[in-house]
């Protein structure tokens, strides 16, 4: 970097090795995961460590009117986080201090723990943070509030949203504000706190997050039934959902189930359509209770095997085999990563609809999903070397959303829409409130600088 | 109203009886429930029935530069729905339509309803629409929505906010958006429900909303308990929120057990310095459990009495003698009313604060709270003929304001800033927060027509 280039001040102005240039490097940090083959190259990469040195970082791309993109772990599936040609990439690895408050029952992190990081000092004081997308061990918690993102205890504890009480955030021209704080309840002025959970890294910078941490959960107990087709399957998941709320309600079609099995090798029934995990954690009869329905349901709906089990570890291997879906459908090809979401009484319709999908574009849908809040992850895989094929895929892609969207559903429901989902997003809201979050956009961010291309 | 007049035009585009101008009626529209003594006189009142007739008379505002103040139920606490001198009151009062979705298990109703007819319609298909504030038989679900309105059994079950799915909203230049769905997770696009929720009518006006409904609560057992003091009563608070979630957890002091006994005649013990009123249900041996836990931690604490009863009409008693406490009190004076909140912790030193302040400024406080979520009510009751004590009791008023905000709580935990709380909510979130919420709120009404001087 030559002496008198602007990012020189940026370098003197943050500790020694903050800054990073060397090619190599930044080539690294070109993709998220979603793999996005028309990722840019960044400028540089930054690694502040406090909200001040992101504040520098900031104010330094205002004056400069270089764009940023933030990263946390780089883990988003609708490339987010990828990186953009000519601007700044501010990495929050470096942002790792913790302090759980055990009086208030909360933590506050700086945003580049992993989850499972939040999770394990939450545990070590008798406590739990929630929120657990498959992807708990690798992705980043400001990257969590950043997409608000679920996981698969959410359809009875709900997701990161629900548990941000507070946050500290560095707006585009490089002031930090505080949003919200320990208190449970606060009605003061507008939600800006819950603006910005969601919010992909467009509004501000969040250096700071205050999470609400429950008592430790309660032990679960795993009902696992497979079925002779993807209808049953997800019948049988309207059944449980209409009379209970159950800990963890997932779908796992034949495709990922013989992926994961490829994989793990842990004997998952390979001729089954399609398996459902269930757990229930409510205490004593209540969740003998439940377990029961479960298996009724299950039963009920032509499970040709159901089991349970109250071994907890037994219970994790098959959430862990369920965690295992996309890395392991990776291998199938390149993916296109699906995020869809349905009023629940619509999942039926939307799983088959999926199915006609494949069939019709000739490709392959793994199709996995949070099912028990109709949030289903149809993963298509495609040999990127055949022009023919990526066609179709990329088609079935679009397909899969204006499905949703008919069915009064969603285009994602807890990856965000980044930057490969967004074509569609004024299918969805319509352009009025495209039109409304534009403004807001603006009159956070008039100049545009936070991670261009993202939802707008 | 002269022919020729604006007025006449509003007149002409709605149905007839929708705008009224007689002076009568539009005096009792004049004053919420806080009673602002410096309310102003509404130019006419508008009641539409309708999405369009919401954006006929918001498109006619906007033509005139005419303000609008939004009205539910009028039942605000902080001059929210105070009306302006020469604004248009609009009122949500025939706004009333309901549907209830099963297999989706939402509502969808218009804002006018009581927040109890919902709860009722809900109730008849064996669901349950958990938030309660105590106002619920006469407080609007719109004005519910407006506020982010909290209530008894938030404490375990979350306030408005957790249980809306989607929102129809008119802006300030009458276009009506579509937020959200039907669908329980969502993550396409800028979290603008959430940005409504809360947002006092300076946003838009709220039209229609989707609340997602529960199943049934199941039945809750009851512990009440009576303390030599109110420090006392608030350890024991804390000693049950450090280890359970308890269904409802509400705190009456002397002043307000004798006010609601006097009103009510149903044998509360008008010797104990504090009363607690808890409850649980969780089921079977879990609630037992968490019952006897209560006692526990009541006795702990002092506890002179405490009584349990697992008779679902026996603790709805308590539930209304505490939910008479605001109307009882009244009857003591005119009163100024807080809503302030603190993280748990500082419960103790809050409610212990505000009897300093009463003594110091010899002013007479009846403290009510949703004691599990560090809400707390100091009514602040005085004789508005003597000056000298209107004076003290408003001295009190931002005290107990400023105490709150210098133990990291809130100024409002549920009843929202208004017209009364404003000027202390600077010293709450800070001026760069202001901007922001300035800037949020120019963005969606440049010429500020929506509920001006609330909040801002
Ligand atoms: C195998 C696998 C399984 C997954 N399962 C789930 C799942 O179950 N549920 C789920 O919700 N997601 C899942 N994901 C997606 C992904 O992990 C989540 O979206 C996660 O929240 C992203 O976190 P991250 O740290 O990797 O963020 P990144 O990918 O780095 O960034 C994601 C977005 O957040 C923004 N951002 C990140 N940090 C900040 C910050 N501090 N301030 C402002 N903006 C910021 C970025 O700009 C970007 O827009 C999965 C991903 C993988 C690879
Ligand atoms: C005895 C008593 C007990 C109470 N207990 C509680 C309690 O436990 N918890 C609690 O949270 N509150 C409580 N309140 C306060 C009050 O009932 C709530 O704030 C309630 O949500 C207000 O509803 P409303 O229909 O009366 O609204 P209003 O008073 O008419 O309006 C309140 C605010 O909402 C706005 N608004 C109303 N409708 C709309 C709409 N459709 N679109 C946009 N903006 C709108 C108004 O402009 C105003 O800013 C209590 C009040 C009383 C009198």
């Amino acid at each position: 970097m030559a002496p008198g280039s602007p990012l020189s001040d940026l370098i003197r102005a943050l500790p020694p090795g903050s800054v990073v240039t060397h090619a190599d490097t930044l080539a690294t940090y070109r993709q998220d995961r979603a793999l996005d083959p028309d990722a840019g190259t960044p400028l540089a990469l930054v690694r502040p460590t406090s909200t001040d040195e992101v504040q520098e970082t900031v104010r330094w791309c205002a004056a400069h009117g270089v764009k940023l993109v933030t990263r946390g772990a780089g883990t988003s599936l609708s490339g987010g986080s990828t990186a953009v040609d000519g601007a700044l990439m501010l990495s929050t690895e470096r942002m790792r201090a913790l302090h759980i408050d055990l009086p208030t029952r909360t933590a506050t992190v700086q945003p580049g723990l992993m989850n499972s990081e939040v999770k394990v000092a939450a545990a070590q004081h008798g406590l739990w943070y929630p929120p657990d997308p498959s992807s708990f061990e690798i992705c980043s918690i400001g990257g969590n509030v950043a997409t608000n993102a679920g996981g698969l205890c959410c359809v009875k504890y709900g997701v990161t949203g629900d548990y941000v009480l507070g946050l500290q955030v560095v707006l585009a021209d490089g002031r930090a504000v505080r949003l919200g704080g320990r208190q449970i309840k606060d009605s003061a002025g507008l939600s800006l706190t819950k603006l910005f959970v969601g919010s992909e890294g467009v509004l501000g910078v969040i250096t700071e997050i205050t999470l609400r941490l429950l008592p430790a959960q309660p032990p679960a107990s795993t009902v696992v039934g497979t079925f002779p087709s993807v209808s049953h399957a997800s019948r049988a998941v309207l059944a449980v959902t209409d009379r209970i709320r159950p800990a963890l309600l997932e779908f796992m079609d034949k495709v990922t189930l013989n992926a994961v099995e490829d994989h793990l090798r842990m004997g998952l029934p390979r001729e089954a359509e399609a398996l459902l995990l269930a757990q229930s954690d409510a205490p004593g009869a209540a969740g003998r209770a439940e377990v029961e329905l479960i298996q009724e349901a299950f039963t009920a709906h032509g499970a040709a095997e159901c089991f349970s089990t109250d071994d907890p570890v037994e219970g994790e291997a098959f959430a862990a085999a369920r965690r295992a879906a996309i890395p392991a459908v990776e291998k199938l090809g390149s993916l296109l990563l699906e995020d869809v979401g349905v009023p629940l009484p619509a999942l039926p319709d939307l799983i088959d609809g999926v199915a006609a999908i494949a069939a019709a574009e000739d490709v392959t849908i793994a199709v996995i999903a949070h099912a028990g809040d109709g949030n289903t992850h149809p993963l298509i895989a495609f040999d990127p070397t055949d022009a023919a094929q990526r066609e179709r895929a990329h088609r079935a892609f679009g397909q899969i959303m204006d499905l949703a969207i008919s069915l009064g559903g969603t285009i994602t429901g807890e990856h965000g829409v980044g930057r490969l989902k967004k074509a569609w997003l004024p299918d969805q809201v319509g352009s009025d409130v495209m039109q409304m979050t534009a403004a807001i956009k603006n009159a956070l961010d008039p100049d545009g600088l936070l991670n261009p291309g993202v939802m707008l």
